[in-house]
C-alpha cells in the first residue's frame, strides 16, 4: 500500500459507494462506478468498496470486474465489509472477497480472536492479503461502543474501548486501522499508541464533516473520501483538489 | 414470526450456510441450497442466510429466488448480515436485503443509535420488517467484546456489555435478540431482562456445542441450526429429530 501511494503520488482512497438503486438499474450503476473510477484514477492510490455495490452488482460478475480495472490502473482494492461474525463465517466471507481480487478487507475487533478474527488473519497470511481493523468510526453514535470505557473484571483497570482495539491491532499484527477523520483527537491518540508500525486509514472527509489537514496532521496515513467525490459535478477535479491539499500537508 | 412458528409447529430456523466454493460451482451451490430447503421445510419455521450464499450466488439472482421459495413454503427469511457500519451504509444494506425479500436482518448494537442503527430501524418500520440485535454470540472469543464489563465514565457504574445490549434492544424496540446456545446461562440472564417482550434467537446448536434442551429451558424462543442439518447424511430426518426434541421441551 505504501509503495502504491508513492507510485501514484496520492494517499487518497476513493470510497465507491452509492445509495440504493432498484435492481433493474444494475447496469447503470456499474457504468457509473466505472466512469467515476476512470475519471478519478490518476489522483488516488486505492478504491474501497462496500455493500453499496456488492449487493446489487454481485461479487464475481460485478465487483471483481471493477477490481480488475483498479489493479490494471495500479490501484489497490479494499473491501470494507467490517466482518464481525463467528470464525467459520468470517473465513468464508474473507475467502470470497479475496477470491474476487480484494487486497485487503476491514474487520471489527469487537468479535475477538479465537473463533472470531483469527481465521481471517490466517486466510490473509496464506494469500498475502491485508486485514484493516476498525478502531474508532466516523459517525455520531461512535461514543456508544468505540468510545466507551471498559473495565478489567479482575484488576479493575479502566481502558477506553478504542485504545484496547489499537492494542489488539498491534498484538494481532493488523495491516491498518480505521479512525474517523471526524475525530482528529482520536487519530492523534491512536497514532501515539501505534507509532509508525500500523498506518491509520481515515474515512469521513467532506460529507461527514472531517477535514483533510486535521486528519493528516493528527497522524492519518490514508484518507478515504466517498460522497465528496462521487456526488461532485466534476469528480476528477474534486479528487485532484483533495489530493493536492493532502500532498501539501506532508 | 410467532404465528409462522405456530403454523409450522416448529421453532427451528435453518441456517443455510455452506463453506467457500469456487465461483464456477455457483449453480451446484444453488441446487444444494434448494435441495436442502425442500427436504427440511416441513420441520422449520424460517431460513437464515448469511454471506455464505449471498456472496457467491448474488442478492437478486440467487438469494432472492430462495427467499421466494421459502415464502411459498410459509417460512420466514432472515438475513444474518450483522450490520455494523455508519447509518447511510446500514440503510443501503437494509434496503437491498429487504428488497430481496428478507423479512428481518441482524444488526450489531455496538455501532450505536445516531447515524448507526437508527436508519435501519427506520427502514424496517417503513417496510414492516424486523431487526434482530446481537446480544451474546456463540463463539469462544465472545468474552472479549460481548462479555466485557463497561463502566459509566460519569457515575462509575459497571454493566456487562451484553446486559447493556439487551437494554438497548428494549429501548430501540428490536424484534428479536441473538444469544448463543453455547452459553445457556447468558440466555437465562438476557431472558430475565427481556421477559416476554423480545424473543431470543439462539444459534450454535450442534456443530458449535449448544444443546437444544438447555437453550430452550433457559428462555430461547427459536433455535438456529446450520451444519448439524446441512452436513447431515439425511437433512430431513435430522431436522425432524431436532424439531421433535424442541417441541417436547415446550
Amino acid at each position: 500500500m505504501e509503495q502504491t501511494a508513492k507510485d501514484k503520488k496520492s494517499n487518497i482512497i476513493l470510497a465507491l459507494d452509492f445509495l440504493f438503486e432498484k435492481p433493474e438499474n444494475r447496469e447503470k450503476l456499474f457504468s457509473k462506478a466505472e466512469r467515476i473510477l476512470n475519471a478519478v484514477e490518476p489522483y488516488i492510490c486505492a478504491v474501497k468498496f462496500n455493500r453499496h455495490l456488492v449487493l446489487p452488482l454481485g461479487t464475481f460478475n460485478g465487483v471483481a470486474k471493477l477490481n480488475e480495472k483498479a489493479h490494471a490502473m495500479g490501484l489497490m482494492a479494499i473491501m470494507d465489509c467490517k466482518v464481525n461474525d463467528i470464525g467459520s463465517t468470517n473465513q468464508t466471507i474473507a475467502e470470497y472477497y479475496y477470491s474476487a481480487g480484494f487486497d485487503a478487507l476491514t474487520a471489527n475487533p469487537f468479535v475477538g480472536w479465537e473463533e472470531g478474527l483469527k481465521p481471517v488473519f490466517d486466510v490473509a497470511h496464506k494469500l498475502q492479503r491485508g486485514v484493516i481493523l476498525l478502531v474508532y468510526m466516523s459517525h455520531k453514535a461512535v461514543w456508544e461502543g468505540y468510545g466507551q470505557t471498559i473495565c478489567n473484571a479482575e484488576t479493575g483497570e479502566k481502558t477506553l474501548q478504542y485504545v484496547s482495539f489499537a492494542k489488539k491491532a498491534l498484538k494481532w499484527n493488523a495491516d491498518g486501522v480505521v479512525v474517523g477523520a471526524t475525530y482528529p483527537e482520536k487519530i492523534r491518540e491512536v497514532h501515539e499508541t501505534l507509532g509508525k508500525k500500523i498506518p491509520i486509514y481515515s474515512p469521513g472527509i467532506g460529507a461527514q464533516g472531517g477535514k483533510i489537514e486535521s486528519a493528516l496532521k493528527a497522524g492519518a496515513s490514508y484518507l478515504i473520501v466517498g460522497r465528496t467525490i462521487t456526488l461532485s459535478e466534476n469528480p476528477a477535479e474534486t479528487a485532484k483538489n483533495i489530493r493536492d491539499v493532502a500532498n501539501e500537508c506532508k
